[in-house]
């Protein structure tokens, strides 16, 4: 006899179902009805020493039904949720938060008001609450956002409809990450790479994966271009945390190359929730460091000198709690001091194959990491 | 016996070979060394109504060596020739434009002068000088452009590495498009594909994808994701052209989406030598067009009020030579009168299925185009 468990979408769908229950029982009782929501706001967001991860307090706030500000956002929160419950109990494909918006906006009945008339101030806002809500990241309740990046290495994937996907086979363009990455619908099946490569520019991945960089380090060699999208992030948690593999992230160097590097370890504060379940704690940053400009002796041609925007953004970055620790500090103040900044794409001045043959084995063989 | 022919490749390096070979015969001969350059400038960019192509003239400007004003530009145009030489003779890996650029930028020996200082003003339109002196694209110069798109359908390519890709087998990401998807780099080997279907955003790539749209429809489904990078634009032109794929875009109802369309298929103005390798003249808009609105009775929750920026831009695209037949101009003073854009995200707003299932079987069925 085999035991029916929940699998995670019955999971959600019960929670979503339990918050239209408790309204329905607030209004048969003869109550307002009202939702807790978990507060988004700066002040409910905090970096947790502990665990290396921007995470979300838990400071609630009623939404309530009978209250002319709050009426009609809590309508809009249980449209949102009656649709996400629709979405899932019906195996509806994913959709984008825009497409979500256009499904729920209309004109109610009786009235000149519409649902929703704004996609970014209205219904994004509260997919983000009902995330929390439920628990869940908004791709386990099928909705996605564009992903951009690419992998390649000893990775194969099978995925829910069937598919199985083997990136160490996926030739010149490496293959797409898609907008889901989650257990169940992208499930990993093998790896025998020993660390994730996370290069931050699209150019220097091309480079290394013409050169096969990843088959000779034995890498899963991945980039987000530039800043990365949520499957990015969600996709190398998951390898950290599930695969137990190594991360290392390697970037500009500058004050931005030192944001994505912290974006991928620890999150952001804009999407704290999501932070916590797409952040790498464990992530270690390669470079381009300070040290490496005279370790490396870096020819004077691909040093750019800093700008106004730079120097404020050190200042920045420099209070950040995350960026607090004493080798971080001393890495911001030495990157003022020098004076110029290195993109990683430079590093061809040197040679081909420097960053290849000579800068990442040195780096990783020496453990000349910052933390 | 088999008879050695020439490969791309060597006929460039040939081509190369024989600008410095003139350049030195000047010297030899005590003559001032000089370039003859076609002028990309807009006085030599023209529609070409026959081919349906923008296109570049033939007229020429000399560089010359014993000119203050030219004899920078003559030093940098010779190291960009010399430096693809050496790339493509020595068989190096591709690099993006600012990597070629880095490769190039030094200080020369006894002056306070650099090769290079600026890679937008000097080394790339360079590298446009020498595309259209050697007749070929940068691609074929190994040189690359960041892509963006994917493709899922009935089509396998054998890359020069080896690998074999089979684009009907890439899952929920569909396939990364590659920088280089030239011939001998990128071989079509199979497709059993009846056409070509280009979305604009991915969000409704996304959609059909998982609605297995191009196996229902048997086509290749592709998003450039907004506007095209040269990759996809090539990728495009090659199936139409090299394959003889119909090929349809799809993209949102507003001036940005037409002029998508147009440079998916007459190509753009500052880009007018890759326009005419990168154009799909028989390429056809599929929609969405003004009179889809009440076709398929687009609900007034899909609608968007055009704004000052649309009407400047459907005014600017009327002026254009290629939107100048009958059929576009209607279009363009029906969007006018409509008063209001659509996109294409927005038909979730009628139905999850319609897109898949309505709209495009019916514009197919009744080749309801716009051309």
């Amino acid at each position: 006899m085999t035991v029916k468990t929940m699998n995670e979408s019955e999971e959600i769908i019960e929670k979503l179902k339990t918050i239209g229950k408790d309204t329905l029982k607030e209004i048969n009782d003869g109550k307002s009805p009202s939702l807790n929501i978990i507060q988004r706001s700066l002040n409910n967001v905090y970096f947790d020493k502990e665990t290396g991860l921007i995470m979300l307090g838990d400071k609630q706030q009623k939404r309530t039904y009978f209250n002319i500000n709050q009426a009609k956002k809590f309508m809009q929160t249980l449209l949102v949720t009656k649709q996400i419950k629709w979405i899932l109990e019906q195996n509806q494909p994913a959709l984008s938060t825009r497409q979500l918006y256009y499904t729920l906006k209309h004109s109610i009945p009786g009235t000149r008001e519409n649902t929703f008339d704004d996609q970014q101030t209205e219904s994004d806002p509260i997919i983000e609450d009902v995330e929390v809500m439920v628990d869940a990241l908004r791709e386990q309740l099928k909705l996605i956002a564009t992903p951009n990046g690419v992998i390649a290495g000893a990775l194969t994937v099978k995925e829910s409809t069937g598919e199985t996907l083997d990136y160490s086979k996926m030739g010149s363009a490496g293959g797409a990450i898609p907008p889901i990455v989650e257990k169940g619908a992208f499930e990993f099946k093998s790896c025998t790479a020993d660390f994730v490569l996370v290069v931050e520019k699209y150019a220097v991945w091309n480079l290394l994966n013409q050169q096969k960089y990843w088959k000779n380090a034995n890498c899963i060699l991945m980039t987000g271009k530039g800043q990365p999208a949520r499957s990015e992030r969600r996709l190398l948690h998951r390898l950290s945390h599930d695969l137990k593999l190594p991360v290392y992230i390697f970037t500009d160097l500058d004050p931005w190359g030192y944001y994505i590097y912290s974006v991928y370890k620890q999150g952001s504060i804009n999407l704290a929730f999501f932070s916590e379940k797409a952040g790498c704690p464990n992530a270690k940053y390669i470079g381009f460091s300070t040290k490496d400009v005279t370790d490396y002796e870096i020819p004077k041609s691909a040093h750019i000198k800093l700008n106004d925007l730079d120097l404020k953004r050190i200042k920045e970055i420099s209070g950040y709690d995350w960026f607090k620790k004493p080798e971080w500090q001393k890495e911001l103040s030495n990157l003022k001091k020098l004076g110029v900044k290195v993109e990683q794409d430079a590093l061809v001045a040197k040679s081909i194959e420097f960053t290849a043959k000579e800068y990442l084995p040195n780096k990783l063989e020496e453990k000349d990491f910052l933390n």
